[in-house]
């Protein structure tokens, strides 16, 4: 499965996963059960022995009544990350029960070797290993780390992942502004030989993974559910798979929903590059479009072109606070856009990945697309990222993915425009 | 399919489709988009023709521009339910258009013939049929109609329907409630020699359905898919499936799941007699316990029994709001028994039906359970009903179903008790 190719390795870092010593102690205002504790809710370190950035601290409340353990950053913006709550202090044994635990939900309890060799191992505090994100593809795991706690332990932490996935290979990275903001280098890791690039397959449909970009593959393990279900819907269609990145939806809609044809547009040149060379692969003819989705769909509209089925999967428009506006107003001006171009009785699959826009807020944003478009739609599910991208309880930000599946009714004209 | 049973016979109420003479006017207050226009939105009766009651009427705005076209009935609390936007009153032709669109999407685009013969045909506003609900076991079509002006016309309506369903028989039934404050007999309809029962197939399980309690026959199609994706999580594990009515959820763990046993529980004698009859039919062994499921899972707690999957499917705990406290209370009491019977890394799928409680509320009440319980615990998914069930996006209140698939960890003494 892997391919040959040479990167530049580094030694991972490897601090130990054993309790070691005395742990610091480090008071915090009542943290609620969230596992991020923001740099106001910490008081700061308790009489004793100081904490070093990255060790594992004793964390209490603001009685000195014990909470539990976690990663100190003094540095960081989340001085503190509870990796597990009570009075025992997490040793080897802990790490590796979690990585566990993490693994065994993929392979056994979900099954997931029978469906893909691409999926989520640990998806942070989904998995209860908060600064930790690991795909593995094909014989390869990809970690993206968001902690320097987890950064000094990534050695032991990567080996257990990988003898316990069966994977042969590892590469980590991590975001050069969570290395500024987190003040540690961030050099990426990968073990030796690790390959350049990896052939992966999915519900019988062939990818090539690069990992050139460091983890941002192109390929995206949260929409595995949603591809499946989108081929259901293709069968003798017409089908426009708008921001198509490597080419995961329109390649289901011809590999295993027996499309008619296939339009994929992305705004990323590499990205249509990416989507050629997987159509090749997999021996389908898909038209692909280098162009940007709105100035695409708004010609697309004006030649009266009508698809029917659309997938509109746009990346990330709201990335903080500062961006909802501008991106409430993309999110409605691409959906407005995309109900435009599908078929009366045709599907549109639309789909948000900004984790601070609620479900509710994109419903709502679909509501006023489709007076906008003068289109009624009716809402057939509303889905999420695949379930080896788990969310805890606690931490329900984690659900960040939104995918709803429309059904368009007919055209009206009279309400073109109209809004309220 | 259909078993032979003969049942009351009363000649459908056969108002015509057409569009009769001059249409009366009816003008109410800014109404947004939603299709219920409630008392006080309306206005009143323009000069010209009255209505009658059960009439289709054009709506107008304040000012006197024209909306749409609805179904009038002075006496409801909801006189108007509007039936299609624009200038052209809807005639036979568009009725027959909403209903071929609805019989299209669950046969065509869904491909439903193919897993079951139980489906939802008309979901109401979300198929733009305001006041008509309508499923299909094997040949029977039973409905459940919610408004005068739907039930006049319920005749023609439904020979179309059974047209295109290539159903041979039709049931329809009015809750007393509803025909008490919609003020109209609401007797109950059956075309000759409809049968009293049948037996449907979903994904290779058996069932009867009964339709003597009217249109609640005690199978609910909103959870097929539910049922389906339940079964991947049930290899060699025991399973405990609580408020189980005719058993959907431990049959399809046992048929299609290959579960080591399953227990099923419900408080209504009906139910666990239809989930016997049903388990029988499958030829397979289900424990049926008839008990209150409050008294049944604290009695496990206290036997320290633990299931490696947990089903959790009450009935609307919440049917007003007045009703709302007491139901999140019911809820959170439920989920908190149920989370400590779940053995650590087994399964909890647990489901409210309550339209009035929000998604966010419902993840709220799930997160308290947790903390209660003394159990960390991952959403690997939120979904809802099956996609025969649509939602007009401008109704969205018909999103009543929730359905969370958690995974559970280690037991904590620690924490029970404790809430924040």
């Amino acid at each position: 499965m892997g391919e040959q190719g040479r990167s530049r390795v580094a030694e991972a870092p490897s601090r130990s996963l054993e309790v070691e010593g005395t742990l610091p102690t480090v008071r915090v205002r009542s943290p609620g059960w969230h596992p991020l504790i923001f740099k106001k809710m910490v008081i700061g370190p308790e009489p004793g022995p100081r904490p070093s950035d990255g060790d594992l601290v004793r964390v209490v409340d603001r009685d000195g009544v014990p909470l539990g353990f976690g990663l100190w950053n003094g540095k960081s913006q989340i001085p503190v990350r509870l990796i597990v709550r009570g009075e025992r202090p997490p040793g080897s044994e802990f790490w590796e029960g979690r990585i566990d635990e993490a693994v065994s939900l993929r392979r056994e309890t979900l099954g997931l070797d029978s469906v893909s060799d691409a999926y989520r191992l640990v998806h942070a505090e989904g998995d209860g290993l908060s600064g930790l994100v690991v795909d593995r593809f094909g014989e390869v795991l990809s970690a993206e780390v968001f902690s320097l706690g987890i950064y000094q332990r990534i050695g032991p932490l990567m080996d257990r992942l990988r003898e316990k996935a069966g994977a042969s290979a590892y590469r980590v990275h991590v975001d050069h502004r969570i290395a500024q903001a987190e003040e540690f280098s961030g050099r990426p890791v990968a073990t030796e030989g690790a390959p350049e690039k990896v052939e992966i397959r999915e519900h019988g449909v062939r990818y090539r993974v690069r990992f050139e970009g460091g983890h941002k593959t192109g390929f995206f393990c949260d929409q595995r559910d949603n591809r499946k279900e989108l081929a259901r819907y293709c069968q003798g269609r017409s089908v426009l798979d708008v921001c198509c990145y490597s080419g995961g939806f329109g390649l289901s809609a011809l590999v295993n929903g027996g499309a008619k044809e296939v339009s994929a547009v992305d705004l990323d040149e590499k990205a249509v590059a990416m989507a050629r060379e997987n159509a090749n692969l997999n021996q389908v003819r898909m038209n692909l479009v280098h162009a940007d989705a709105f100035g695409y769909m708004r010609q697309m509209g004006v030649n009266r072109r009508r698809f029917g089925v659309v997938v509109l999967d746009p990346p990330k428009l709201i990335g903080s606070r500062r961006e909802m506006d501008e991106g409430r107003k993309k999110y409605l001006d691409l959906n407005t856009l995309a109900m435009g171009l599908v078929e009366p009785g045709g599907l549109l699959l639309t789909c948000s990945c900004s984790g601070l826009l609620p479900v509710e807020e994109f419903s709502g944003i679909l509501r006023s697309a489709g007076r906008r478009a003068g289109r009624s739609a009716r809402l057939l599910a509303m889905t999420g990222a695949a379930p080896d991208h788990p969310v805890g309880l606690e931490a329900p930000e984690g659900a960040y993915l939104k995918a709803a599946w429309l059904v368009l009714g007919e055209e009206s004209k009279r309400d073109q425009g109209e809004d309220s």
